[in-house]
């Protein structure tokens, strides 16, 4: 396994990096020795939080910009030996009330990252954040990256798109990318205020203030990753040329029902409930159904797999939010 | 076979209705005795010719318009039996240079028209306009429905995502929708000035203009459809309840080499003369090679089946750029 020392000394930029991932991801380069900038928006109803990277403001650069502001992505992109591309709106349902945003952020946006990259720095070498969303509804499990392409909402079809304009570049002007497609990732900084970014935010949100929280039908399987095993994932990618130009689903060691979820959940705090519900109308017409990855082609091509259980990755996530939880509601 | 008596007083419209499919099908339907209107922006660029409409400018309305414009839009869909929604940025060589504007026309404008339906006239039914290009270099020959879609420009990725709108407002909101995955259609009405459109639009250009024309490599195989046997699957594709939320190729009654179809076009023109080239640099890379698809989900779902040989179809052509070339220049 890869002591990740080619990231020391580097020159690294992080969109989305005041969110979930690209936190988790900005801290662990600078215990790499990487000198990172972060962007972020900070549009309330995204992932991004300050305090995501509070006590690391003085280690590493934040640059609050769009990246729907193709004037300050020109500028932001020079220089840089890897880019971390994990900007993006992921709400499923905003995706179908506000389609035109979507599509700014999740198609607009990277056709403008993209372009700055081949106009000035075609050397950097750019991995972007996927999503199982854009497989839609399976026809067989675990899911490969075989699988047929088939959204089910104007997320995973503008995600879609814009996972192909990062090969496209990579195809067509020789720009180092990979795409990651990412199932459910949970552990600290995710946003729990609402089930914008992952449906456990809220459950988490809401065991933790001693309340009710709600299972959504409750059978389905799904699959989760810990936040930890996803930046490695993108490290991994990120320094290794074989994966130039590849697609990689991520998954997780376990498939486990939403009910069981919900259980371990409350066991792991010790406390809480839950009812389950059925679907509400408008989620049931974009729901999946059964879900859950097939990650063998990253595994065997450059070594991941995830190492964190759910119940281990359940219970970091609590501790985190029992002691940070006025800084996420 | 249909007698197509559905469309008679039906009330029509066509995005692009002044483009190469557009025009034909607006006269297509006028002589079915539908009430059409046309919307084309006339973007010089693009397929949109006041010309193709000339003598027809008082059986029917042409309103120009830019399917951008998401106000126009909400007012010209209402009231509609039928939208052929067939207006889109064509060229592979313009998105590239300009993925913002491709962008724009192929995703943003086709999400407009798509909430102008869903607010406005739900009960509207949608044949889109799609393209083989979304395939990318085949796996295999011929191509089906089922093969995955990998694009190659950005073009490409951006009618599969205008493409998936379609089949996710049909299948979320229950606006009708169906999508055609055109291959390379020729016929009167298409554009000649360039090769924005099809690389056979600057053949029949230059051979008429007693001029050599250019064949790019010349083995790689295709396959054409004449633009009557296309406007015919839309009209079937509109009125047959089987096809709706679904996406059928079309495709030609023959595979044939562009070397032969050069050597065709000039044995029909009784004279012209023509050269191989390799291919240009920026053009090579988003090339597809070989293609010819499977068109047998349509014929035997619905019954359509191309019926105009090449021949057939090249002399047609010839003979109405002979007489009309002046317009097209």
């Amino acid at each position: 396994m890869s002591d990740f020392s080619s990231f020391s000394g580097s020159n690294v930029l992080i969109t989305g990096g005041l969110g979930f991932i690209g936190s988790n991801l900005a801290i662990r380069l600078l215990e790499l020795g990487a000198d990172v900038t972060v962007i972020d928006s900070l549009i309330p109803e995204y992932g991004g939080n300050l305090f995501n990277l509070s006590g690391y403001e003085k280690k590493l650069k934040i640059n609050i910009a769009d990246v729907r502001d193709p004037h300050s992505m020109k500028y932001l992109v020079q220089g840089r030996d890897y880019l971390f591309n994990l900007a993006g709106q992921t709400s499923h349902i905003d995706s179908m009330t506000d389609p035109a945003t979507d599509l700014d952020i999740n198609c607009r946006a990277q056709l403008s990252i993209l372009e700055a990259c081949r106009q000035f720095n075609q050397s950097v070498r750019v991995v972007f954040a996927s999503t199982r969303q854009i497989y839609g509804k399976p026809d067989y499990l675990p899911v490969d990256e075989k699988h047929p392409l088939r959204p089910v909402d104007v997320n995973g079809i503008n995600k879609m798109a814009g996972e192909w304009y990062h090969i496209l570049y990579n195809n067509v002007y020789s720009i180092k990318c990979s795409s990651l497609r990412l199932t459910n990732t949970i552990g600290p900084r995710m946003r729990i205020k609402d089930a914008r970014q992952t449906f456990v935010g809220i459950w988490v949100r809401r065991i933790l203030e001693g309340m009710e929280f709600e299972v959504w039908e409750g059978s389905q399987l799904r699959d989760f990753t810990y936040v930890d095993d996803v930046v490695k994932a993108f490290l991994l990618v990120a320094e290794n040329s074989m994966a130039e130009g590849k697609i990689f689903n991520l998954g997780g060691n376990r498939r486990i029902s939403l009910n069981e979820l919900a259980e371990t959940l409350v066991n792991i705090n010790g406390k809480g409930s839950y009812k389950k519900c059925s679907f509400p109308a408008e989620r049931k017409k974009i729901d999946i159904g059964d879900y859950y990855s097939d990650y063998s082609l990253i595994k065997n091509t450059i070594g991941w797999e995830p190492e964190t259980t759910i119940e281990c990755a359940l219970q970091k996530t609590l501790e985190y939010y029992s002691r940070n939880i006025k800084s996420y509601i």
